[in-house]
């Protein structure tokens, strides 16, 4: 999974959340929950990669990719991924997106 | 298309390409070309709206939502567009990633 930012993914199909945000103002423990996150996510079943970027404006992009739908929602409803959702929605966010695609088709280019 | 960064789409099926890069150096012409392939997208049958985000690292990710796979394919083949794909290869991106992905389902949340 470590070839730098980018995920390793096995060939399509497979699903994809895409999480975009935009962030409040000062840390609050962000970083942490952040980090945190990362490393739980890595360890659900049918967690098949993930790349983030944010920008100095405090907008990002997050885009995890897993096995099936059943795993995204297992995730979902995970007792300490849903406290970092209720800590999201009263503090580090403004304004999330959420949205649930199946990636169809995947092709890239290192140089 | 403009609640700031984010999106605003119709509710789904619809379709979307996520583009993850690591930029190289410098900027080469990079910036002018990307504000171009914004306005230019927008103007293209079955865009829907798009979102991106870069970090301090060069590491981002830009996504792009369409009504349909067709609409997809005919914004890949634009002429104008066929020329970035190219200086991308040649010379703004180290390594990117390309995933076309139908969305099912969406929400988000606004403070």
């Amino acid at each position: 999974m470590s070839a730098g930012p980018f995920a390793r993914l096995p060939p399509p199909p497979y699903y994809v959340v895409i999480f975009s945000s935009l962030r409040t103002a000062g840390d609050q423990g962000y970083e942490q929950m952040a980090a945190r996150m990362v490393e739980l996510a890595a360890q659900q079943p049918g967690f098949l990669g993930a790349e983030s970027a944010r920008g100095a404006d405090g907008f990002g992009i997050t885009v995890s990719y897993w096995r099936s739908e059943e795993d995204i929602a297992a995730w979902r409803r995970h007792a300490e991924h849903r406290l970092a959702q209720q800590g999201g929605r009263a503090r580090w966010y403004e304004h999330y997106e959420l949205r649930v695609a199946r990636v169809e088709r995947a092709w890239g280019k290192a140089i």
